[in-house]
């Protein structure tokens, strides 16, 4: 997507033709700027320090690793520590093991230097696969929003949306976010709710930053909101991504997207979850107790970075001194609560039904 | 309540005997600081600023406001202009126009210097009996942690609270954790989730510096995290307070209380909300249309006050520069969800008839 009018994906090979660049999202919204990576430590310390983040960009950066580790020795030990390396980043996105097992399959036929050139033309295709792949879904999703547009013709349609699931979580385009860039594209009156999304705040820093640079208009609420919103018939729906989908229909995502899922569904809001089929778990029925999820540093919930009046970032303690804090990555909202997935073929039910009548393939497996 | 062994009130009578010293919660958890009021203008300030916040707190405030007005100056005149601009700070707490007509009431037979005694009489009867409700909603609420502290011998009983409802949202004690308090001068093994309360962060500041001070286990959580505890059996209550309570037990409570109790029915866990009589207002049926919520600034979203390493206190921006914010203060929680009400009289359903039954004298009212 542009920003000021410059088109931009998250992840690019550099000038060099060999070393990777990635937006450099901890510094959003204050800074836009790329960084620069040149080995698989790189790769894995820009996807655990959030660097990168989203289910997608964290597997494209992921393949990208694969591909730095395999420049400096393309054994097959090598490639399986920066695998196993890599894949022990994240532990809660699936994406992230599928983006690695896909350049295993496509590098393991070759040896030496054509081996390298091999990772690097799949890391290129996940890359592109995902930009594909998130136009899809938008095309998907876009059919819902015109139809809550056509029920309400000239009045605005109200989205909510938690944490970032647009087109900086992906290559281009986004998830959750792609049906709404096009609605906006397409003329359709569209507003989003943008949960700030604590601790990270993702929201704040990373949705509206996006919607604002493609001039889509949105306003930032507090996570406890939307509730409120929804009792007062102020969301028509909300649309959210997902960092792992088991075969039944649960989707884990940013801490918090179950509650709002409740309130939709308590009001009567449909809640849809976007999703490339890489972020589905096939092996898994029950998302609650099976999908590991991710416990970071309480120092996220304590402290919070931002900029002063003089343009200067600085981080300030938020909470009591002494107080401890946890902070858990992600919830799992069970399938019960989601109206649709919209997935790059189409929008299902979430079940394993659901999920089957888009992936018949997945039927023997 | 104690802090370094030291007991205090969030407000009190001055030296001089007749100016009014309150905490400065603004200032809380970095400083620990009392700001004096010297005129009805500067409570009413102290009020909308939220030098002071909570429900019954506010009404102290402002029943010292009018003796601050009526010292200047004790005609009717004043009275009624005093009672408009304090009755106009905030509008969701009901308590704030319950103490201002207790005061009217009580200092309408007076006249002169007489006047004005019997306005600090009244409003120091007003903080005397929120201490003694309080500690009564305290015994009260004491009985249901006791409960499940023995439905699970010798473990931790793990309560979730939103916001501050502790003795900094009063006069002492508090309502909400009036009971966590009790149980746990009672030996009962409790632990706090605090819910870090966005946009203010009262639970963070406020919650997590009361329970620290006294010594209560407690660990701070974005108010996303609440879903996920409840999901995976960690918390076994849910005590909250609340602004304003229909008299058919609908609550209104600091924004995000509803999110809470959606997911405490979704889990099973049960979900009290602690209460003097001073917040009922018998006149509503409804609370999701009929309790007016405040919307306050959206600077209180965008950006966030704390303190560096070098301990200078300084406020950053922190969400995307241009985008706007909305800054809903609260909202209503039915009282389908709700598993009782806690009052200085005892526990009832989160209905008219439970209601009634601890407050018969209503009946004809």
């Amino acid at each position: 997507m542009k920003i000021n009018g410059v088109h931009y994906r998250t992840i690019r090979v550099a000038d060099d033709g060999w070393s990777i660049e990635v937006i450099d999202q901890t510094k959003l919204p204050h800074e836009f700027d790329f960084v620069r990576l040149v080995s698989a430590d790189d790769a894995a310390r820009a996807i655990k320090d959030m660097i990168v983040r989203g289910a997608p960009l964290i597997g494209a950066t992921a393949a990208y690793g694969l591909c730095l580790a395999l420049r400096d020795d393309a054994s097959d030990a090598t490639l399986h520590e920066a695998y196993a390396m890599l894949a022990a980043t994240r532990p809660t996105a699936v994406n992230l093991k599928w983006a690695l097992d896909e350049m295993v399959k496509a590098v393991t036929p070759h040896g030496g230097r054509s081996r390298v050139e091999a990772a690097y033309a799949a890391a290129a295709k996940i890359c592109d696969d995902d930009v594909e792949i998130c136009r899809q879904i938008g095309i998907n999703g876009l059919k819902i929003i015109r139809g809550v547009a056509e029920s309400k013709p000239g009045r605005t349609v109200n989205v909510l949306t938690h944490c970032n699931a647009g087109w900086l979580a992906c290559v281009d385009w986004g998830t959750a976010l792609a049906p709404i860039y096009m609605a906006h594209d397409a003329g359709i009156p569209v507003h989003v709710w943008v949960d700030e999304t604590r601790p990270r705040n993702q929201g704040a820093s990373l949705t509206a930053f996006e919607l604002g640079g493609h001039g889509v208009p949105h306003t930032i609420v507090p996570d406890n909101t939307g509730g409120h919103l929804m009792q007062h018939g102020l969301v028509d729906l909300c649309i959210v991504g997902t960092d792992r989908t088991t075969a039944t229909g649960d989707v884990a995502n940013k801490i918090g997207t179950y509650l709002k899922a409740l309130a939709a569904q308590d009001n009567d809001v449909p809640f849809y979850v976007a999703l490339p089929h890489t972020t589905i778990d096939w092996t898994l029925s029950d998302g609650v107790r099976e999908i590991p999820i991710e416990q970071r540093s309480a120092r996220e919930v304590t402290h919070m970075t931002g900029r002063t009046e003089k343009g200067e970032i600085v981080t300030v303690e938020i909470s009591a001194p002494g107080s401890p804090a946890a902070n858990y990555g992600f919830d799992v909202t069970p399938a019960r609560f989601v109206t649709g997935l919209v997935t790059e073929r189409g929008v299902a039910a979430a079940s394993r039904e659901g999920l089957l009548s888009l992936y018949p393939e997945r039927r023997d497996g």
